[in-house]
């Protein structure tokens, strides 16, 4: 077979661990493919000392690519919303394929671009956009296409992983360990993308639309980030037999799909809670395989290369399937945020006296919310508030929520309770 | 698109939850397909309670099946070698694709089997082989395709890691829990082919085979059960920080291929020495992702229905590639067990008298052995031996077992040494 020519635009970290992983594994990918797979050209600014593109073409104009009738694959690794939409656009209009490893592109524009490639003919691949080296785009479309899923859960942004891990092993606080990540390379200057759990929603987005057949809906994902959890909460939560993770969630329920990204307390004995540190896991249940985790590294070079060629061998190789999974798409409604169930934890500051706590109880008991554990600590020296901690069984959002306004109008608990969903993910 | 046609022979455990999975999932199945997916004939001698077959064709004569022109892919869930495989050479002959979830007989008969598929121009599928409900054999074979593989170690007997797990627990004996694991139907009533790691070994060649591009060779396959293993060395590894696994192993060496099954000691720390009771789970690292590892239940109708049909709907989607990942295999040199460099763990009984220690300390020494950590007990009440409990760092098992014979006959040592092989998986 005539080999496959690749256009690469881009070539910062994972633009230039692509580029070396199709040079250096190219004995083995050819092997995989059937046929050669050649780097045609390269679209950049800038150069990567990391690659030596002393044979290759380069130019620093990334429309050139899109325009180059030699391509058969553009691999889109810029980034940001607006030039790779149209870079891709333009690729797809000239009869290429397209592989991107742009999780924002996709989650936001995917339906146009989607649309645009199956008018074309052609096969967009964005493996990468998702838990980096995990083929876990792969492993739901395809490996576990036999069953009606029922629930995925991620975690899908390791600079979140690494920051909740580093609380709880260290005992530190949120800022402090934020500032390492940040100097490690872990997370951005501006972190509101990874904190706010905004690259996970993206990424659950993705997730869901093909777990479940429906449309990519980035703007129906409820999103709430890390950045209040304290080191006290994560301490609390291994008391009481949990671990807070930053997860992705999605279900499909009786009256429609969960959808979710959040600070969750998860049992310590399930697998998902023992993933530490930057690494990602998805939890993908399904009625007949019941649950299965993917684990790997979510980002880097390395990682993420290894997805984005694999979608450049999967097209070499004529493998092409509807990119998101279903032939077609159902339009189920997605519930708002307080029409969901989950278990909380509740942790509120209280006076020191008699029967505060007996009120706070009362209060949830008044709206039919059922408690599973207590713990109240003695107030520390000095101090006249001590913290009450409270985890409920599963009840709706907003019947939650009017409690909670109930007991902070409540004169013996002072400021604000703090409110973290809990999952058992069973 | 036409539909596609499926003869299911074999109505047992998993071909009544293929059956099931079919019926049940059918809508998002022909969503994900794009075209329906029908049952046209099922073979089978006995009738299975847990299916309604009363719209079916059945048909006591499962080559009936395979002479059946109005089917496109034969389910074979008969096992066994011999009718399995011809039935299987019959399908192909009758130009039908073939899906399968008999391990043994595609790491025995895999070779001849794919070439007369390649033959005939039609695809088998065996994800349902290896590791149940996880889909293993895609995430190796496309997922992870731009990689180097360097390793594969699995969790790939469902049957052997529950017997650990209860031996760690609970602190059982082997016997004890093996017996329970066949009143509960996670063991055979001939346990040999789960304890002794011959299931695993298939599961392992067929892994090693995806992932190197090698031949199919169960017969160079090392293989050691756990019928050995004490609940003394399971509580020895603990304290030592480690836990015994039964793995399959194959990594890629500058002087062959390393393939093999045995106990094997596991950092704690590992995500895999997390994974308990009947679960698998197998760890691929790649020279670009890194390490990555999947996880699932390895057995059951459901989770190995979920495998069978992920490979009907390969089939339906017009999803083809080689068989073995690799569209030409490299003949490399499997090591034998001898030049396998491990850790090793080894447990002996001494005389409870000076010097004793000093004696092995530097009979290992003087075999280029370097200990890494020692455990010795005090005698229990009225015994003259005590345990001597030793870690070693990595070593060629010739020199190993030289080191050990020069044990096992220095007087102050009682009976053999138990050795079992170490493994950092990093």
């Amino acid at each position: 077979m005539k080999p496959v020519k690749v256009g690469i635009c881009g070539l910062g970290t994972v633009g230039g661990g692509t580029f070396n992983v199709l040079t250096e594994n190219n004995h083995d990918i050819a092997r995989r493919a059937g046929r050669e797979i050649i780097i045609e050209q390269v679209g950049t600014r800038r150069p990567n000392p990391a690659c030596d593109t002393s044979n290759t073409q380069v130019t620093d104009d990334i429309f050139a690519v899109a325009e180059n009738p030699e391509i058969d694959i553009l691999v889109e690794l810029i980034g940001g919303y607006d030039v790779a939409r149209e870079l891709v656009l333009k690729a797809i209009e000239n009869g290429k394929h397209v592989v991107t490893a742009n999780k924002a592109l996709i989650a936001v524009h995917g339906a146009e671009i989607f649309a645009a490639a199956k008018k074309a003919g052609v096969t967009v691949g964005y493996e990468a956009g998702v838990a980096g080296g995990i083929p876990v785009i792969k492993a739901i479309r395809e490996g576990l296409a036999a069953n009606h899923i029922e629930r995925v859960a991620g975690i899908i942004n390791g600079t979140g992983n690494f920051i909740l891990t580093e609380m709880r092993d260290k005992g530190r606080d949120f800022d402090d360990v934020l500032q390492e990540a940040q100097a490690l390379g872990y997370a951005e200057a501006d972190p509101t993308f990874d904190v706010e759990g905004i690259d996970a929603a993206h990424k659950l987005t993705i997730l869901s639309s093909i777990a479940y057949g429906i449309p990519l809906q980035f703007e129906n994902c409820f999103t709430e980030g890390i950045s209040k959890i304290t080191r006290d909460d994560v301490q609390y939560a291994e008391e009481l037999g949990y671990r807070i993770k930053h997860l992705g969630i999605s279900a499909r329920t009786s009256t429609g799909i969960d959808l979710r990204v959040h600070p969750t307390l998860v049992p310590l004995d399930n697998m998902i809670a023992k993933v530490d540190g930057v690494m990602n896991a998805v939890a993908v249940k399904g009625n007949a395989v019941n649950d299965t985790l993917f684990c790997g590294p979510g980002a880097g070079a390395g990682p993420t290369a290894s997805a984005v060629v694999a979608d450049i061998i999967d097209i070499a190789r004529e493998i092409s399937i509807e990119p998101l999974a279903f032939n077609s798409l159902e339009d189920v409604r997605v519930l708002p945020i307080e029409e969901v169930e989950t278990g909380y934890y509740l942790r509120m500051q209280a006076l020191d006296k008699a029967g505060v706590m007996a009120r706070v109880a009362s209060i949830l008991s008044n709206n039919g919310i059922n408690i599973e554990a207590i713990i109240q600590k003695e107030p520390a020296e000095g101090e006249i508030l001590v913290p009450i901690i409270m985890l409920t069984h599963k009840v709706q959002e907003k019947v939650m929520n009017q409690a909670i306004a109930e007991i902070e109008d409540y004169g013996d608990i002072n400021g604000s309770v703090t409110k973290i969903r809990v999952e058992h993910l069973n």
